[in-house]
């Protein structure tokens, strides 16, 4: 790897912003990220599932960051139909994201049974509206578990992609080596985004950290294998979706359960760059292998080819390693603790 | 199950008191959980290495509270040799606990290779010492995570039986069905502890759950069930250690990397009982299958059976679902948070 790489602007197709106080606090550090567009999940509370919701959320956030391209999603929720659809295409929203009912934060109102959506599928795949999968089925203490949540979604995803075989749909945060072997045995309508932080940690890593604990948990070391060559290997298939996921502390620290989420948004490219570093020291890939093309193609190129959207005329600079990530970024009452907080990590400079 | 069982005191074949303030709020909690009798876990700062460091550890324990039978171990470390094992057996210590270096809280003084240590074994086999393994081998980010660190140590603890097949072995907190499976595979002289918390908590019990986090990490559903059933159907080979782990909160709740381990100290029997409640409420196990031998051999009549120990003329009496976990313990400028605090359990009263 370089010291320096000049690329487009990235984009992310995965952040979680929030609203209110947290959103003010999230929404300015996604520059420092090195990111110009971001695609904007719509688990608030209540979930973003109208358009008014969706354009006014929009709103809310260029009011805080307007130099941001925000693509607009809708929660997929039993109020959404055909007509929905196409009220939303014509506003410019983008897709419509679908949680399986109580797998991650926020995610109570969501899906049970696919069926019931079917023709909503088909009125997406024919309006052109992406379907984001949040790839997970909830454990149920006799074979399910954090741990094989995901490899046990992939035949509802292979099933869905055989139904609508038009419809363009992302695996969201994909997380194991079954994911990734699953979106490439399908047709290239199907891809997979991948977060900052799988690329670089394990199941190891939020064992008694609740700043490294996110729903789909980080797995194991044949899976981050997998995720980084899905990486270099990607032929415009897997790219950036960091999934930051911000929690106040107070929401990380108690005596019960933390909220899922890792928060990574001010970094969102460095942090890529220095997982690659730490996988070529460990060998996992090839020194070679992490060429300008593919910094490039996953931090945002291969992502606006697939959802249609204009490459970025903005320019970033990355540095190697002279700079250290934030303790916590504080704000509004609000203080949020971002993800490898007080290690050091790659610049971001705009051009 | 009944709602009463009035059985022998129970005994715990391992638990943390640790020392100092620590020591002074979790020693008087061991009889509130129905026990007389603990197998004294060795890795204090610095750890105990010399018969004098543990018969001045045990007068500091009998001083705190004198009705506890305390059964003292040593820390297996390159200091100890077949000389120090003859002291040791003359000194009334009853085993050695061998920590692989780096795989828990206080294990920095441990083992790296078994092979130096063999003429200490074949003399602890001679004098009639047992050997305990913490069974766990470290994580390398190349193939082996917490979630596999104990099937990846079974062969040692099966090279180690062939060895010394004289040797008293116990495997300490057996978390997996391969682990269950190892030991039945090994002569009579070895043996298992198991857990209260692992009879009951999943790999996602302990995702964003410090509270819920030790090593070895509690695994998956089918290794909950081999843990079940290796308790139902023991023949005297598995029975209960507890590994009551105390931490001050503050070494809990952290930006970093929560301490290893759960307090189940002054809960040890209700536990278990509420663990077995559950498991046939799912149909893990048989109701039948709990019998008052199962408990009274599970608690502590088959453990001091191994360890050639006198059985407990105490009696405990365990009354169904009347009391709640305290939220914590409080003393001497320390809190500790136990297991499932503010849940419903059994009653422990003494006859």
């Amino acid at each position: 790897m370089k010291d320096t790489y000049t690329l487009p602007a990235a984009a992310d197709f995965h952040v979680h912003l929030r609203d209110g106080d947290v959103s003010k606090v999230v929404t300015p550090t996604i520059r420092f990220g090195g990111v110009d567009t971001v695609y904007v999940m719509p688990n608030l509370v209540p979930p973003v599932t109208t358009v008014s919701m969706a354009l006014e959320y929009k709103k809310r956030l260029q009011n805080i960051d307007p130099s941001i391209n925000y693509l607009m999603v809708l929660y997929l929720h039993e109020s959404i139909d055909a007509n929905v659809v196409r009220q939303a295409k014509k506003a410019g929203i983008v897709g419509i994201k679908s949680y399986p009912a109580g797998v991650t934060t926020n995610s109570s109102s969501g899906v049970i049974s696919y069926e019931p959506f079917y023709p909503v599928f088909e009125a997406m795949q024919e309006e052109g509206l992406v379907l984001n999968l949040h790839g997970e089925v909830p454990s149920d203490g006799k074979d399910i578990t954090v741990m094989n949540a995901e490899p046990k979604f992939l035949p509802t995803l292979q099933d869905l992609h055989r139904r609508f075989p038009r419809l363009r749909i992302v695996l969201e945060h994909t997380t194991t080596a079954d994911a990734v072997e699953a979106v490439r045995s399908c047709g290239d309508t199907v891809v997979g985004t991948i977060t900052a932080h799988h690329l670089s940690i394990l199941v190891d890593d939020w064992a008694g950290n609740v700043f490294c604990y996110c729903k789909p948990v980080a797995k194991l070391p044949a899976d981050r294998r997998a995720l980084l060559d899905a990486l270099v290997n990607s032929d415009g298939r897997f790219f950036l979706g960091t999934d930051s996921a911000p929690h106040d502390i107070s929401a990380k620290k108690g005596k019960g359960n933390a909220a899922a989420g890792v928060f990574t948004q001010p970094y969102a490219c460095q942090y890529v760059l220095s997982a690659l570093e730490d996988a070529i020291e460990r060998g996992d890939i090839k020194d070679e292998a992490v060429t300008e093309e593919v910094l490039g193609g996953f931090l945002g190129e291969w992502g606006r080819k697939f959802y249609g959207i204009a490459q970025s005329t903005q320019k970033i600079v990355l540095k190697k390693g002279s700079e250290v990530i934030a303790e916590s970024i504080k704000g509004h009452g609000v203080e949020i603790v971002p993800f490898q907080q007080g290690k050091p990590t790659w610049t971001v400079e705009w051009q």
